[in-house]
């Protein structure tokens, strides 16, 4: 192939996504990928895309999901021909699922070395199945005008693609073949001719505001607010909730917990788990939910047995309501909707209930601060107390997540939690972490032993990037979670369910040369977090898997008591 | 759902696979396939099948697939659902591509919580596209005796399509609703109706056999032999070639170097690699090939240039000639072509000029042996004189498999070499040669630094199993590969392809309890191999990438005057 056409090609396609507002690359090394990976590697010279090379493809792309899901801007993700590309696949389906806009190229042989035995070539058509918004073949590179502006708009149309609602991750396929060597430097001087989209600022109609204000009218209403990532502004939810005196019950990752505000509920997850009589007078006459699914699912539970009816909030028209609760759907923003919507005036007491019953929970939460045990349950309310509110946060599935959901009920207003809670996996936690990590200075993970060791490769990108990040590995050898699950009394338990890994997380921290501290009590605890973060550290919290799930029934037990003496 | 139905739903597929003859599983552990988990760590304890847990299920695929390679039998994959199934995928398309029959029985959410926005539930229907022979979405647990009959058929019928050829990974989806605790213990009374399948044996029709017979009449036939992992008796193939005095040009896998027969041809690679004029008597009138992709780019190369009828024996019809030199496609054996096939009368001096070629060649790298400097052609040659031929050997792929390919020229009969050579990746190397450790005592695995970092979190299986594995990590600091290439002389290079990652391989086997041996002298490194194996051992060789480059360039010179001079 002529070396000038190649050239052209890689320019064509960089200046495609420079000009969609592409900043950020990270690159799986490989030989395949090599004109792209060069013309990444001078742009990142010249200051005008981030590049980031991680040699593990599963670590590359949970740590390209990380950036893009903090910053809310595209990715680019490139990688060489053959199960490097596979090796996206769990990223691409967290991706997909909670809507993070990634820009997936693949690289692959020219067409008569694919199907063919050729070495390291596998039918990469479609490859991620539905697990990508788009999929498109580019062409091979060619002198033909035509053809190459098609390449230029194709690949400016995938980033709008993966930055229109519902964001997710669109993958491109680009054929390359020998020599793979453009000639350098390449020439960015030429602006792609920019494809826009101008931006539609949707409302509610005069009709539909007529039949809102009779459903909300002299109603105990409740607003559920589920994750939602990007940093939007709550001005116009607030005003709305607190004229009308709807309590709403702030998911973790909603971004709303802390806000000072007396319609903030956070404690619902443990108030519903007790399943007391005095629930009985929560019950709402009307919901609106907005945001993601949820994490907890004692409020999912709840909500099955109110059958009433349930407006969700949803921008993506997704309709995805895993409780079966939704009578209307609303193709809006909680934004838009609460700007126009015109707010009911409040019932008196309904949202008082709430409150009361929050603040005893606090009370009684409150006191477990001066037990001299740490065990899983304290301690996000040890980082609820001690961390400062510019943290950005990022905490891993399974347990962490849902203690954060039941025990983090801050007083002051974190600004970023963030979880991968698209697809829940344990796979590329800590990689997703540092993503986010590359784009903050003050960051800290919450993480169990299994996903910790699940994503270990992921570390090395902290040292060559200097990133910061502190990761607390809550270390009860194995999988906590199983334990709350009936076959915690098989005989089995321990091989299949349990499986320690008796991980040395020491020896880790100096594999990576990782600050390396063992918090084994509140006071050591406490005094590390209060100390200025320094590269990556690994704090080691050793717990429990049985007494930690005794330790979450006696708060139970305790707030369940507590309620029913008060109320 | 009731309780019994699951029971035997659980007890239905077990006996499916049981029938079936699937011996070995591997779980990655999560909730969702808490049934199935269960029924195995039953018939574990029961000796019924030999049970693996692996929390890291991309270590846990590449392990399935070392076993069932080295033993060319199914082997289960269960997982959760969610990403789980998505971590999956590098070792399935690695399966795909070099026809492995994986069983890959991922668990699901029931209709109701799939793409509703339940947690952790993925679209997993035709999850790995293009990249498994069969998928099936089983149905529920079910009474309605029908339904039963037809998921043991579709579980067995699943099994005999992945050991059909061309073997290969199918995918079973199991939907699964709670509760997820069947009645233990599971009753295995019952064998299922066992689906059984006749063999066939084809051979060759009296019309075809005159064809060949004209076709190789006094011809100069070389036949090119590639990779074939099965244990296959070569007996009929040598027994030809030996009366026909044809070359038989063999793969580094096709488990035919070292045979004592003087047809067997090893060192084409770097006889290729010189561009010699005498390349010109070696030209041959006809080919016969079977196995797969041969490793050698150069062979590759050279068969181009021929434009010679090529026979090409292909049992599973695919038709893969990334070379387009094929002519004919004979879908049977080799075993099964040679037996049949009348054999011509040899054509005098043709063998000879390989043979006496192949001798001055040996004779060239023998005087290496005795260099000081332990470099990375060297260590191939180190193992062929020093490992006993009842080691496993399993290859990586990027450097050691080239090397291996031009250096390994062995005397005696290694029976075991394997490499994954369907996608060539160097993902998931370290998991499959603990899986293929997992069946035999001596192991050894030839891994770069880069391979080995790429699947560390496989090394935990060596310990909690008991396997026995020595690894030898050839350690450049990066990939070596890429200083071969021609942006190797780019500004960009150490960046985005030396890609140093500073590791430090003691650590690594600190942390995982391997013994730690360093090598850096021929004699330290002879002196190690013949120590006894007990357990995990990793042994690192450092080298250099440039003066690798160097070494292998000096070899080839060398090599080159001297067949100069004496031919």
């Amino acid at each position: 192939m002529n070396t000038q056409t190649l050239t052209n090609q890689v320019t064509n396609i960089l200046n495609a996504l420079l000009t969609q507002g592409v900043r950020d690359a990270i690159l799986a090394p490989g030989s395949r990928s090599t004109p792209i990976a060069l013309g990444l590697a001078q742009l990142a010279r010249e200051n005008k895309i981030n590049l980031y090379v991680d040699v593990d493809e599963r670590s590359a792309a949970f740590f390209a999901l990380g950036i893009s899901k903090t910053t809310s801007k595209p990715v680019l993700l490139l990688c060489t021909s053959g199960t490097a590309a596979a090796n996206f696949y769990p990223a691409v389906c967290e991706a997909f699922s909670s809507h993070i806009p990634l820009i997936i190229l693949t690289t692959d042989r020219p067409p008569e070395l694919t199907r063919i035995g050729a070495p390291q070539a596998l039918d990469q058509n479609c490859f991620y199945g539905h697990q990508v918004k788009k999929f498109y073949q580019l062409p091979l590179a060619s002198d033909n005008f035509d053809e190459c502006q098609y390449t230029s708009f194709v690949v400016q149309r995938c980033v709008i693609h993966a930055t229109s609602h519902p964001f997710g991750p669109v993958h491109l396929n680009l054929p390359l073949r020998k020599p793979l060597m453009p000639q350098l430097p390449l020439s960015f001087m030429k602006k792609s001719k920019k494809l826009t989209r101008s931006k539609i600022k949707t409302s509610l109609a005069a009709t539909d505001l007529a039949d809102l204000s009779a459903a909300f009218f002299d109603k105990r209403g409740l607003i559920i607010m589920g994750p939602n990532e990007d940093q939007t502004n709550h001005n116009a939810l607030l005003r709305w909730a607190e004229n009308a005196g709807w309590p709403i019950l702030a998911d973790p990752l909603s971004q709303l917990r802390g806000i000072d505000s007396k319609n903030i509920i956070s404690a619902y997850d443990i108030l519903l788990k007790t399943q007391l009589p005095l629930l009985n007078d929560l019950k709402p006459d009307v919901i609106i939910r907005g945001g993601g699914t949820f994490v907890s699912a004692n409020l999912g539970a709840w909500m099955k047995q109110l059958n009433v009816p349930n407006y969700y909030l949803d921008p993506n028209y997704e309709l995805n309501d895993y409780t079966e609760t939704l009578t209307n759907v609303l193709p809006l923003s909680a934004d838009c909707f609460f700007e126009s919507c015109p707010c009911p005036a409040p019932r008196r007491g309904w949202l008082n209930k709430w409150s009361q019953l929050q603040k005893e929970i606090k009370k009684g939460l409150a006191s477990l601060n001066s037990k001299n045990q740490l065990d899983e349950p304290l301690i996000p309310r040890l980082l609820e107390h001690l961390l400062p509110i510019e943290t950005h946060l990022f905490i891993s599935n399974s347990m962490p997540i849902r203690d954060i959901d039941s025990y983090f009920l801050p007083q002051k207003k974190f600004r970023y939690l963030y979880c991968n809670r698209g697809a829940n996996g344990i796979d590329g936690i800590i990689s997703s972490a540092l993503g986010m990590s590359s784009q903050f200075k003050n960051n800290l993970l919450l993480i169990g032993d299994l996903a910790f060791f699940h994503d270990m490769n992921g570390l090395m990108m902290a040292e060559r990037y200097h990133l910061q990040l502190r990761i607390i590995v809550i270390n009860n050898n194995g999988g906590g979670i199983f334990s709350f699950l009936p076959q915690a009394s098989s005989i089995d338990f321990e091989t299949i369910f349990g499986t320690p890994q008796d991980l040395e997380i020491k020896q880790v921290a100096q594999l990576y040369h990782a600050r390396y501290i063992k918090a084994d009590s509140i006071v050591a605890f406490a005094d590390i977090l209060q100390q200025p973060l320094h590269g990556l550290e690994i704090i080691e919290v050793p717990t429990n898997r049985t007494t930690n799930v005794r330790a979450h029934q006696a708060i139970l037990q305790m707030i369940a008591q507590q309620l029913s003496k008060e109320f």
